[in-house]
C-alpha cells in the first residue's frame, strides 16, 4: 500500500466530489490532515452562503417578520430533514434545540416521569462526561439512584450487560450509540426491545452516530434521543443540538424547561403554560436562528450524499486506518483500541499509547488534526464527506515517523 | 411639529452615526420605520463581517484548534463586556449561554436552593409568559407555591406592592427590570435591598432593559440576572442569553443542568461532576459561537456608544413619541399604555387601542414595522443606535392616518 492506492481509493470514492462542497482550510493553517470532523465538521460552502444572506435579507430586510415568514418552524422543519435523513424517524417526533446537553437534562426527566414508580436510571460507565453529570444530575433531584454498566472502554455496552443489568427498578436506561472513545457501535434494536421488556424507557445519544451510521429510531421502537450536529453534520461549532421524542410519548411529555416556544399559541402571552401538541412541547426558549441554518445546510449536504453511502465510505476509512495502525503502528508500540469489527464500530478509530498527550501535541503540530481522548487514547475521525483516503495515508505516515521517532530516540 | 424639527433632532443627536453602522433593508423590504428593535434589533456590519471571519479563518482553518484558542472563553469573556458595558457589574460575574428560559430554570433552581427552608417563589402576574412558566414549572417541580403580584399592566410592580407580598416563606423573588408590555421600570435598588430584609433572594430578568436602561448590578446587591442578547443588544435572532451570579452565591450555585463545559477541567473527561470554580460553572452545553459572535459585536457597539448616551437618547425618544400620541392618537381613540415619568420608563412606549390587533396589521402593511401584545397593545421600540427621530415621526404620521381612517370609516 502507498499513497498511490490511496489516491486510486479516491478516485473511485462516489463521495469525493463533496469535499469540494467545504471551505479547505489556508496554506498558513498547514493542514496535511483533519482527523477530527467527528468533534467539529469543517463548514459547507452552503452554510457561508445562506448565513450572509440571513443576514442580508431576513435579519436585515425582513426584520422581525421573519419569525412568522419562516424562522419559528425552523426547530421543526429541520428535525423533520434531519429525521428522514438519517435518524429513521417519520416526521413530527425530531426538534433543533439548545445543547446536547439541555436536551439530555429535558429528556432524562420526561423519560423518569413515564415510570414515577421506578427508582433507578441505568447507564454506561464509560458514558461521554456531559451524560454523565446529567444523569447524576437528574437521580439526584429525583431521588433515584444510578447503576453503572462496566463496559470495556476499548469496546462498549453488550446486549448481555445490559440485560444483567435491568431490574424492575429501572426507569430509564441511557446509552450512546456509538462510544465516543472506541467508536463501538451499541446494538440499538436489541438493547431497545430488551429495555421495553424489563418495563423501562430508553434514551439513545446519537452525538457520535448521527450522519455517520444509519439509525432507525421509528423501527428499533426507541423512546427517546438527543444528539448534536457540529460532528459529523457539519453544522458548526456549537451548533444546537436534536431531541426526539417517539409520538405515542408526547403527549405525556412532561416539559421540565417548560418555555414560551413549548406554548401552544407563544404569541398569546398566556400565563398559564399550555403545552403544545407534538413536539414542539420540547421547546423551551427562542430558536438560535443562526445556528439552526448551519444544521440545516448540513443536513442537505448528508440527504444529498446518502447516509448508506456515507456509511459505506466510513467502513472503508476505518478499514484503512485499521490496516495501517496494524502495519505501522503497533510494531511501534501503539495499540488498536476500537472494535476489530467494522459492524460493531462507528465513524472514528481509537490508537492508544501511553505517551498519547504528547503525541496528539506532535502529530498537530505537524499538520495531522487529531483528537487526545485521555487516558491514552488518540481519535482519529472519518468523516465520509470530507475524509479523502490520500489525507487520511499522509497523516498516518506522519504518526508512523512520530512513533519511529519516539522508538528510536 | 414637522419633519423637518424631527431631523433637526437627528442632526443634534451624537448617536446618530451609529445608524450606519448597521446593514439597512432593502428597497424591496419597504420599511418606512423599524420600531420593533426593542423585539429584534437589526445587524450590525461587523457581525456579519465577523461571521464570516469566523468562518473562513476560525472554523475553516484553525478547525478543531479554535476551541482552545478562543471559543472557549467566549461565553465568560464576553459576560465580562457586557457586565462592564451595561450591567455595573465586576468581571467574573456574567456569562453569556442557552436561551433565557434555559437561563432563567438554571437560576431559579440555584436561587430556590440558597433558601432550602422556605417554599415561595414571588413574581408579577404580569410577567413575560416564558418567566411565569418557568416559575410555574420549577414551583412544582421543587415543591413550592407561587405568590402573584397583581401589578397594574399598565405600569408596573411597585415596592409597595412588593412590600405586601414578600414573607418569611418567600425564598425568590424574580421580576423584569423592564416590563414587557408598558416598558414600566422597576426600582432594582429598593425591591433589592426590600428582598434581602426579607431573606430571600431576587432574580431580574433585564430582557427589556439591558443596552438600553442602565443597570447597577453590583452596587444594587443584585443576587441573579437573567437577560437576552436579541433585542436592544443587537446581537441576532436567537443569540444566546446571559446570566449573573453574585461572586458571593457562586461557591453554592447548585448547577441545576450540570454539563462538561460547567465542570473544572472539561477535557480530562472524569466521570464525576466537579463544578468550575466562579461563574462557568453555571454553563451547561458546547457554546453556541456563531450566536456568541453576534453577542460580541452587538455589546461592542453599545461598549462605544456609551450607555449613558443610549439612555438619554431613549428618553429623548420615548417622549418624543409620548408627545406625538397624545396630540395625534388620544384625541383619534387610543390610550398612552406606558409610565407618563420617563424615569419609570424603558425604551419602548406602548399604545392602547381596542382594535390593537387589526391596527398593527395595517402599521406593517405601510412599512411601520412594530409589535401587537395582546390583549390591546401596540408597542413601540426605540432603539437608540438605530432609530432616528425622522422615522418615528413618519411612523407616527402613518399611525395618526390608520386611525383617523379607521375613525373617519
Amino acid at each position: 500500500m502507498d499513497i498511490a492506492d490511496a489516491r486510486a481509493l479516491d478516485d473511485r470514492d462516489p463521495l469525493a466530489g463533496f469535499r469540494r462542497r467545504f471551505i479547505a482550510p489556508g496554506e498558513h493553517d498547514r493542514v496535511v490532515a483533519y482527523l477530527d470532523g467527528n468533534s467539529l465538521g469543517r463548514p459547507p460552502l452552503a452554510t457561508r452562503d445562506r448565513l450572509i444572506e440571513l443576514i442580508d435579507e431576513q435579519w436585515a430586510g425582513r426584520l422581525i417578520r421573519s419569525w412568522s415568514e419562516g424562522w419559528l418552524e425552523l426547530p421543526a422543519q429541520i428535525g423533520d430533514r434531519l429525521a428522514a435523513a438519517v435518524l429513521g424517524a417519520a416526521p413530527g417526533q425530531t426538534i433543533v434545540a439548545d445543547s446536547t446537553t439541555v436536551c439530555l437534562y429535558k429528556t432524562l426527566r420526561a423519560a423518569a416521569a413515564l415510570r414515577p414508580d421506578r427508582t433507578e436510571i441505568v447507564t454506561d460507565r464509560h458514558n461521554f462526561p456531559t451524560d454523565s453529570y446529567v444523569v447524576d444530575g437528574v437521580a439526584t433531584e429525583l431521588g433515584m439512584t444510578v447503576r453503572w454498566i462496566d463496559s470495556d472502554p476499548a469496546s462498549g455496552v453488550t446486549v448481555e450487560q445490559v440485560a444483567e443489568t435491568l431490574g424492575d427498578r429501572t426507569a430509564v436506561l441511557l446509552l450512546s450509540h456509538v462510544a465516543y472513545r472506541s467508536a463501538y457501535l451499541a446494538d440499538m434494536a436489541a438493547i431497545t426491545a430488551l429495555t421495553h421488556r424489563h418495563g423501562a424507557v430508553v434514551v439513545w445519544d446519537l452525538c457520535h452516530s448521527v450522519g455517520s451510521v444509519p439509525v432507525e429510531l421509528d423501527a428499533c421502537g426507541v423512546d427517546f434521543a438527543v444528539g448534536c450536529t457540529y460532528k459529523f453534520l457539519n453544522a458548526g461549532p456549537g451548533a444546537p443540538a436534536f431531541l426526539y421524542v417517539r409520538a405515542e410519548h408526547q403527549d405525556d411529555f412532561a416539559a421540565a424547561i417548560p418555555g414560551w416556544m413549548g406554548h401552544d399559541d407563544p404569541f398569546a402571552m398566556e400565563k398559564a403554560y399550555r403545552p403544545a401538541a407534538g413536539i414542539k412541547r420540547a421547546l423551551s426558549g427562542t430558536p438560535p436562528v443562526t445556528g439552526l441554518i448551519g444544521v440545516e445546510q448540513g443536513v442537505a449536504l448528508v440527504e444529498q450524499a446518502g447516509i448508506d453511502r456515507i456509511r459505506t465510505k466510513a467502513v472503508e476509512l476505518t478499514e484503512f486506518v485499521t490496516a495501517l495502525v496494524d502495519v505501522w503502528l503497533v510494531p511501534l508500540g501503539a495499540g488498536y483500541g476500537s472494535p476489530r469489527d467494522p459492524r460493531l464500530r462507528g465513524g472514528h478509530v481509537t490508537v492508544t499509547h501511553p505517551d498519547a498527550a504528547r503525541i496528539s501535541t506532535t502529530l498537530i503540530e505537524r499538520g495531522v488534526i487529531v483528537d487526545h481522548r485521555p487516558p491514552g487514547g488518540i481519535r482519529i475521525g472519518l468523516s465520509p464527506l470530507t475524509t479523502s483516503f490520500a489525507e487520511t495515508y499522509s497523516a498516518m505516515e506522519i504518526f508512523r515517523d512520530i512513533l519511529d521517532g519516539a522508538t528510536a530516540g
